[in-house]
C-alpha cells in the first residue's frame, strides 16, 4: 500500500491508536507532503516473539503512510538489565533483533527504505549525550523522575537507581534520534508527558507522542511466564503455532479482554490492509457453511457475541493468517546463514536450570504486546510482565 | 620538610585526621618505600577562600610525606550546580582554582612535583566512564545512593536527581583517577563507606579513605553567609585580614568550637611544621611580657582555658601567621598576568544585586573548611553551608 493523499496518510498514522499527543506536529508535516520522523525503542533483552507484531504492524502502517521510522535497539539498557549476561551476548541479541524487525516489516509488504535501525550504544555514550544526561539530572527532581517512570519502572526504595535515570535517557533519545514523535504503548504515557515537559528545559523542541492501546495477550491477558505455550516465537513452526493457539483461553461470546479478537483487530486486519485489502476470513467448511468474510472488527465482535463466531471457529483462521505472516520471516531466516549464526550466539542453550532473575527498571517494556499485558490489568508499579517474560533463560 | 623514614612518613599522613579507613592500604605502600596516590575533589563553584587552607595544609602534608596527590576540579559538577552560569565561566573558575591550589601548596614549602590537577570534564564524559555510571546505577539502589549522600546532598523529594547520581560519580572517580585513597572531610564518611562497598561490585579495588575533622570556622562556627567578614579571601590584603580576624567571635576561656584555636591547630601549626619547625608565637610586648612560644595545641588550649591566652592576644598572632601564609600567594598573583586575567573572567562583578541561589546537591562540600562548618553543628540534610557560601554572586 502506497502513501495516499495527506488525509489518507494521516488517517493511517492514527489508525487504532489509543492516544495521540500533539498530533498537530505530525499533521503539519503530512500536510506539507513531508515524512514525519517517528521512533520506537525496545530493550534487546529477550527474544522477539509474536507480541512484537502489535507495535510492528503499527510501525508498518507508519512506513506505509510515508513516515521515516527509527527503531532504537536499546542495547545498553538490555545489558544493564542483566549484568550477568556479557555485553557480547547483548550485542548478538541486538543483531538478532535487527534482522527480525527489518524482515518483519518487509514481510507485511511495506517498503523499508525509510526504516532506520539504531543501536543505543552508538550515541548514548557520546560526550554530548552524557552532558545532557547530567544536565537533565540536575534540573529534574527525584519526584518527577519517579512520576515519569511510575508505570514502567519498579518503584520501591530498593529498586536500582537506573530506574530513575532511564526516563531521562528515553526522553533525550527523542532529541538525539532527531525525530518528530515517539511511539509506544499507553503504559509509556507518563514518560511521554515528561518528555513534553523536560526537553524544552534544555532548549529542545517538544515532540508528538503516539500510543498504542494495551492489548490483551492471545491467552486472554492471563498468562504465566512459566508456560512456554503463552508465547509464540516468530520462528515457531506452523504446527507449533497451531498447537499454541489451540490452547489459548477464550470464553465464548465474551469480547472484553479477548486476546483472540484483539489479535485480529491489531495485527491481522491491519496487516491484510497493508497488503491491499482489509479482511479476515473464517472458513466453516467442516460445518458445511459458507466462509465468513469480515472487513472490520465491529462485525467480528458482534458475531462473536452472538456465538456465530466461536473460539473453535476463529482459532484456525488466526492460525492460518499468523502462519502466513510468519512464513516470509521464517523463509528469510532459513536462507540467511548469518542470521542463523547470530541466533545461535544470541540464544545459546541454557547451561543448566537456574532461577529466573526478575528484571527491574526495564525501559521500553510496552509497545503493546498482546501476549504480555491486558488492559486494564496493570502490573501496578511492579516490573512489567514483559520484562520478566523477556528475561533471557541463559544467564 | 622532606619525607623521612616510613614511620615518619606514615605519621605525617595520619596527623590531625579524624578517621582513616583501611589505613593498611596506605601503610603497605609507605612501608615499601612507594608513593601512595591520594585524591581530593572540589567543585569549582565559588571562589577558594581561607576555608580551603584546612584541606590544603593536609594535602601539603601528604606531598611532604611523599604521596602523589591528585586534586580533582569537578567542573562538570560546578556547572551543573548552577545551570544559569555559562560553562565558560565555570571553566575560568576551574582555571582560577588550578592557579590558586598549586600556588597555595607551593607556598607552604612542599614540592609540588607529585601534584596533579585534573579537570572532571577530562574523563567524566568518556564512554568507559559513562558505561560505568550506567552500570553502577543499575546495581545500586535508590536507598543506597540516598544513604551515601545523606550528609552532603539535599534529601527531599524535590531535590534534583543529580543528588543521587553524584555519589556514583564520586565513587567512580577513585577508579578513574587511579588512586589508592580518597581524602575529604568526615561529612563524606557515608559516601566513603559506599565507595568501599560499591567499587568491588564492578570488579574494582577498594580504596583507603582519609578524613579531616569538621573544623569550626574562624568565626566560631556561627557565621552568616550574608556577612562578608565571615569569609577571608586568599587575596585579601593584610589589613583586610586583620580587620576580619579582629571581628571574629571567640569567648575567652572556652576552647570548644573555638574557630581561632582550630585555625591554629589545623592550619598554622602544621604549616609551620612543614616549613621546618612546628611553632606558634604569641607576642605580648604591649603588656611588657615575653613572647610565648608553643609547639603543640594542648599547651595552647590549656593557656586559653586559664586565660593566659586571650582572644585579644591570639588574634594578632593568627593575623601575622595567616598573612605570612597568604603573602607568597598574593605575590604570585601579582606577578602572573594570566592568573589575573582569569580572575577577572572567572569572577566578573555582579551585573546587579540578585537573590542568592541556594545550591543543592553540591558534591565535595567538605574537606573541612574552618569558615564554613562547625562540628558537631550539622546542616542536617540541607545543602551544606559551604555550598551556599560558595554560590557565585554573578549569576
Amino acid at each position: 500500500m502506497a502513501a495516499g493523499n495527506a488525509e489518507q496518510r494521516f488517517a493511517l498514522i492514527k489508525e487504532n491508536l489509543a492516544e495521540f499527543l500533539n498530533e498537530e506536529i505530525i499533521k503539519k508535516v503530512v500536510d506539507e507532503g513531508g515524512h514525519p520522523k517517528i521512533y520506537w525503542g525496545t530493550a534487546t533483552t529477550g527474544r522477539p516473539h509474536c507480541g512484537y507484531l502489535v507495535p510492528a504492524i503499527k510501525m508498518a502502517q507508519f512506513l506505509a503512510a510515508g513516515c521515516e521510522l527509527t527503531v532504537l535497539l536499546a542495547d545498553i539498557h538490555g545489558f544493564l538489565d542483566n549484568l550477568k549476561a556479557p555485553l557480547e551476548l547483548v550485542m548478538h541479541r541486538a543483531e538478532f533483533y535487527r534482522y527480525t524487525i527489518s524482515t518483519l516489516l518487509g514481510a507485511v509488504g511495506v517498503s523499508t527504505e525509510k526504516l532506520k535501525i539504531v543501536l543505543g550504544s552508538s550515541y548514548q555514550k557520546s560526550p554530548e549525550y552524557v552532558m545532557d544526561v547530567y544536565k537533565m539530572a540536575s534540573i529534574i527532581s527525584e519526584h518527577d523522575a519517579k512520576k515519569a517512570g511510575a508505570e514502567i519502572v519498579k518503584q520501591t526504595d530498593n529498586a536500582p537507581l537506573s530506574g530513575l535515570l532511564y526516563p531521562i535517557l528515553q526522553v533525550l533519545d527523542e532529541q538525539y534520534l532527531d525525530v518528530d514523535a515517539q511511539f509506544g504503548g499507553v503504559d509509556q504515557r507518563k514518560l511521554f508527558i515528561a518528555a513534553k515537559e523536560w526537553l524544552p528545559k534544555l532548549g529542545y523542541k517538544e515532540r508528538a507522542h503516539l500510543m498504542n492501546p494495551m492489548v490483551p495477550g492471545l491467552h486472554g491477558g492471563k498468562m504465566s511466564s512459566s508456560d512456554p505455550d503463552s508465547k509464540i516465537d516468530l520462528l515457531d513452526s506452523p504446527e507449533t503455532v497451531a498447537k499454541k493457539i489451540k490452547k489459548a483461553h477464550a470464553a465464548p461470546q465474551v469480547t472484553e479482554d479477548n486476546g483472540l479478537l484483539a489479535f485480529i483487530e491489531y495485527v491481522l486486519l491491519p496487516a491484510s490492509g497493508l497488503r491491499g485489502r482489509k479482511e479476515f476470513k473464517v472458513e466453516r467448511e467442516r460445518d458445511g457453511l459458507e466462509t465468513l468474510v469480515y472487513e472490520d472488527i465491529e462485525k467480528i465482535r458482534e458475531d462473536y457475541r452472538n456465538d456465530v463466531l466461536t473460539p473453535q471457529l476463529i482459532k484456525p483462521a488466526i492460525t492460518r493468517d499468523l502462519n502466513a505472516l510468519l512464513a516470509p520471516i521464517q523463509e528469510a531466516f532459513k536462507n540467511n546463514k548469518e542470521w542463523q549464526e547470530i541466533a545461535d550466539k544470541a540464544y545459546p542453550p541454557p547451561p543448566k536450570k537456574e532461577k529466573k532473575v526478575k528484571n527491574k527498571g526495564t525501559r521500553y517494556p510496552g509497545g503493546g504486546k498482546p501476549e504480555e499485558k491486558a488492559l486494564p490489568v496493570r502490573t501496578n508499579g511492579d516490573a512489567p510482565a514483559e520484562a520478566t517474560e523477556a528475561a533471557p533463560s541463559a544467564q
